[in-house]
C-alpha cells in the first residue's frame, strides 16, 4: 500500500524540528498549527483568506460533519477539501470528544460511545469502525483513530481502563481501514499518571499508524501537568513520524509544545477569543471592549502585518464589537489566526537556523505569558 | 463657496442617464447603488470586498452613528471614511426616519424630533441644525437634509401639513450648513397625493440644494403607486443636479428607477436578504435553504462571477447557512451585492450605447419579477 501521507524532517534543534508532511492536498510546512473548522468552516473566515495568511491544512470533525450535513453528502460533493472550497490539507478529529461532551445521553462500552445527536436527539453509535468509515466519506488527508478522551481528574484505575480500552479501539481502527490515500494517526492516552502514559504511547507506537497523537491533555489539569505529560508522551513518540499535540493552546505553549519535538497542533483559542473581542498581538492580549480602546486609532499591533492591521483602528475595532457587527468577529480573527501562522513561521526559522532557545526566549519577554490565562467571556 | 461635488451627465437614453458624481473621496459612476452600512459597517462584508466588487459610495446612518460610537469620535478619527479605512465616499441619511421608527418615545414638532436613544434610553433631539451638525462632524461625502418621513397611509391634510414641515426645515438644513466640503441634498415628500408630491418638489428644488431625493416611498404603499409617485417626483427635479430615490428597491425596481432618471439608490434588500438566506440570480431569487440545495454541486448562479460563485456550491453554501456559519451571510452578501454592482454596471453601458429599453426587456424576461415578493424569515 502507497503511503497516504510522507513526512521529512528538515532540521531539528535540541528536539524541535522542522519539516514537510506531504498530503494529497498538498505540503505542510511542520510545525503547524491548523485552524480549527469543525464543521467544515473556520468560523467567521472564507477559505481563500485562511490560505493567504499561509494555512495549509485545517481541523474538521468527523462528528460534527457526520451529524449534519452527513458524511454520505460530503462524499457525493467530492470530499470535504472539494465541498469547502478549500485547496490545503484537512485532518478530521474522529468526534469521540464531542461524542461525550455534547451529546445529552451517551454511554461508553467495548463497542463504542452511544450516544443521541445534540441537534436532533437521534440515537448514535460511534464506533472505532463507523468513525473510520465517516472519516474515509469524508476523504480528509489525516484521520485520527476513535479514542476515549480520559477525563480529568481520572482515579488510577479508571485511566488505566481507558487507555486499554483506547489501545483495542486503535487496533480496530487500522483494521477498518481501507482507505489507502488516508493517514490514520493513533492517541496516545494515559491522563497525568507517567506510568500510563508509558504504557500507553508503547502501546500505540506498537501499530501501524501514519503518526501519532497526544491527547487527553488540555482537559482541565494545571497547566505544568499538561506540559509534564506532553513533553513524557513525546519521549515516547518515533522521530521519523509526525506527532500531534491535540488541543494545545497558546502561543508560549505552542512554542513549548515546539520545543519538545511536536509538530501539529489545533486550539480554538485565537478564533474563539476573537469572537470574544479579546487578541492576540506582540505586546501581549488585548481586550478591544476596553475603554482605553475608545479613541486610539493605532492598529491593535503597531508590528504586525496582517489586513486588519493595515486597515482598521482599535477605536473602529471598538465600536464594530460593541455594535456586534459580523466585521468584528471576522477582523479580529483574521488577526489572531496570522498571529498565530506567524509566530509558527518563525518558530520554524528559528529552529533552521539553531536560535529556537533563543526565538522562545525573546517571545516569553515580549509579554506573551499574558495569554496563558486564557480569557472566557 | 467651491462646490462639494460636481455632477456630469455622460450619455442619456430616453430619460434614463449615466454619469459621474465627483465627490471629494474619489469618482462614483452614476446610476448608482449605495450598500447599505447603517453603522460604519455593511453587514457580513469587509470595506476592500466592496471595493473589489466595484462600488464607490455607500451609505450610513447619522442618527445610528450619532447615538453610538458617537459624531465627535468619529471626526477624531478623521471622518468616516478614515474611521472605516474606507477609500470611497459616504453618503449619510439624516435618521429622522430611524428616530421616528427606532425610539421607544417620540414626538415629532416644529422644533425637530424628540425621542429617547433606542440603545439607553436617553432623551434626543434631532433638529435640522444638529442632523447637519451630526453630518458635518461625520465628514461623509452627502449630507442629508432631516425631513419628516410621511407615513403610510395618510390623510391628505398630515401630509400636505408635514410637507411644509418638511420645505421649512429644509431652509434651516440649508442656512445650517457650515462645510465646504460637503453636499447637501433635499428631500421630496408629498405621500401618495400628486399634487402635493409636485408642490413638494416645487418647494424643495427652489432652493440651493446640491442634488434631490425622492423619500417617503417604499413605506408600504402599493408597488405600482411607488413607482407612480417616483416618476412624478423624478419629473419636477432638476436635469442637471443627482436624483436620488430613497429606500428602492428590487433590481426591478431600481430599472424601472433608472428609467426615470434616477441617479442613486440605497436598500437593505441585498444584504438583509442575504442573511435570510435568499440570493438574487439571474434566473430569479433562490432559497438557499430548500431541500432542492441539499445535493447541488451547482453555485448560485452559473452566469455569475463573483467570489461565493467561484468558490462554493449550494450544497455547501445550504450547509453554511443551517449551521449558522458566519460565512454563510458573507458569502451571500458578497454575492448579493455583486448582482447588484453588476445589474447597474450593465444599466450604465446599456444607456451609453442607447439600449436601456431592450436591456430592461432582457432583464424582466430572465425571471427577474421573482424579486418583487420581498422575503422576510
Amino acid at each position: 500500500m502507497a503511503q497516504p501521507i510522507q513526512f521529512e524532517i528538515l532540521a531539528a534543534d535540541g528536539a524541535a524540528r522542522c519539516g514537510r508532511l506531504i498530503t494529497g492536498h498538498g505540503v505542510v510546512d511542520t510545525p503547524a498549527f491548523m485552524p480549527v473548522g469543525t464543521r467544515a468552516a473556520v468560523k467567521a473566515m472564507a477559505p481563500h483568506e485562511l490560505w493567504d495568511i499561509g494555512y495549509r491544512m485545517i481541523l474538521a470533525n468527523a462528528y460534527h460533519l457526520a451529524v449534519r450535513p452527513g458524511a454520505d453528502l460530503i462524499r457525493e460533493m467530492g470530499g470535504i477539501q472539494a465541498f469547502m472550497g478549500w485547496h490545503g490539507a484537512v485532518l478530521t478529529d474522529s468526534g469521540g470528544f464531542q461524542a461525550m461532551s455534547l451529546a445529552s445521553i451517551n454511554r461508553i462500552d467495548e463497542d463504542g460511545i452511544r450516544f443521541r445527536s445534540h441537534l436532533d436527539g437521534r440515537p448514535m453509535l460511534l464506533t472505532p469502525e463507523s468513525a473510520v468509515e465517516i472519516q474515509q466519506k469524508l476523504q480528509c488527508d489525516i484521520m485520527m483513530a476513535l479514542d476515549e478522551c480520559t477525563p480529568y481528574p481520572a482515579e488510577l484505575s479508571y485511566a488505566r481502563q481507558s487507555l486499554e480500552l483506547t489501545a483495542r479501539w486503535a487496533e480496530r481502527s487500522l483494521r477498518a481501514r481501507t482507505s489507502e490515500n488516508q493517514a490514520l494517526f493513533g492517541i496516545v492516552q494515559g491522563s497525568v499518571y507517567p506510568d500510563l502514559r508509558a504504557a500507553s504511547a508503547r502501546q500505540i507506537t506498537s501499530l501501524g499508524f501514519d503518526g501519532f497523537a497526544t491527547g487527553g491533555l488540555s482537559v482541565g489539569e494545571p497547566k505544568l501537568l499538561m506540559l509534564e505529560m506532553a513533553e513524557l508522551s513525546a519521549s515516547f513518540l518515533p522521530v521519523d513520524k509526525p506527532r500531534y499535540l491535540m488541543g494545545v493552546g497558546t502561543p508560549t505553549d505552542l512554542l513549548a509544545a515546539i520545543g519538545m519535538g511536536y509538530d501539529m497542533f489545533d486550539c480554538v483559542l485565537p478564533t474563539r477569543n476573537a469572537r470574544n473581542g479579546c487578541a492576540f498581538t506582540s505586546g501581549g492580549r488585548v481586550s478591544i471592549k476596553h475603554s482605553r480602546n475608545i479613541r486610539d486609532s493605532a492598529p491593535l499591533d503597531e508590528r504586525c502585518g496582517c489586513r486588519t492591521c493595515r486597515s482598521y483602528s482599535r477605536s473602529y475595532l471598538r465600536h464594530l464589537y460593541r455594535a456586534g457587527e459580523i466585521l468584528a468577529a471576522r477582523a479580529l480573527t483574521e488577526h489572531n489566526l496570522f498571529f498565530y501562522a506567524n509566530l509558527i513561521a518563525m518558530a520554524r526559522s528559528a529552529i533552521a537556523s539553531g536560535n529556537f532557545a533563543q526565538f522562545r526566549r525573546s517571545i516569553a519577554s515580549a509579554g506573551m505569558e499574558d495569554f496563558d490565562e486564557t480569557e472566557e467571556n
